[in-house]
């Protein structure tokens, strides 16, 4: 009894993981392409690269700006400690998002939490490439 | 009766939710914070950019090597219609890689599946920039 009940809440996990969707960032076995997503990966080079606390400031402003209503997902990230020719390690915190579609980016662009962002926090960086992809 | 069955079922919804994570790509209000994730991206520049057959082949073999088995999600992209300064568009492929921890990521740089797309299609680009990004 205790085996067929373990095979039902199986069978219920998977059958409402079919209705939520998956998490994509769990051990399921298998890959998973991502689709019909707008995203928008920035990379940013600090004026004062060796300071922690510069760096903070910044996480804790895209923290502030990661409310914006149009983003879906994102990641704050730094460089892993792979190196090799091709790898782009100079920069100090990447921002990656995920939105619905360019519209939804465009919203962004102009909501008010990005324009007190960049008022306080573009005189951290010296650099910034961004990257927008959309599906082939 | 029906009603108090619905919010059951939402309950357990929810739960199940909880336990395997919600999509990344859906509508659900609000965002969500990735993070536990090691991100590899990866931009092709074509020795053909205006070549559509070249592309192709390139996008055919990347979607050969997302067979890797320690890839978690994975999106193929193209520059999107933005165009502001800070935006590279150069590039002709967006290749986004999830992996669990930077392990996994070294393994898929010996996989056969990733020798045998350098050996098919690195006679495709000119110039290709990776971006390997950790939590902050």
């Amino acid at each position: 009894m205790k085996h067929n009940r373990r095979n039902f809440i199986g069978k219920i996990s998977l059958a409402t993981a079919g209705i939520v969707g998956l998490s994509s960032f769990k051990n399921e076995p298998g890959q998973r392409e991502v689709k019909n997503v707008f995203i928008h990966h920035v990379f940013f080079w600090l004026k004062n690269p060796e300071s922690v606390a510069d760096r903070d400031k910044l996480v804790e402003g895209l923290l502030k700006l990661s409310k914006a209503k149009t983003i879906k997902d994102f990641h704050i990230g730094k460089p892993a400690a792979t190196n090799r020719d091709v790898i782009e390690r100079g920069y100090a915190v990447s921002w990656l998002l995920y939105f619905k579609d360019e519209e939804a980016e465009a919203s962004y662009q102009s909501d008010p939490l990005h324009l007190k962002f960049i008022e306080d926090c573009s005189h951290l960086w010296n650099k910034v490439i961004v990257y927008d992809s959309v599906d082939i």
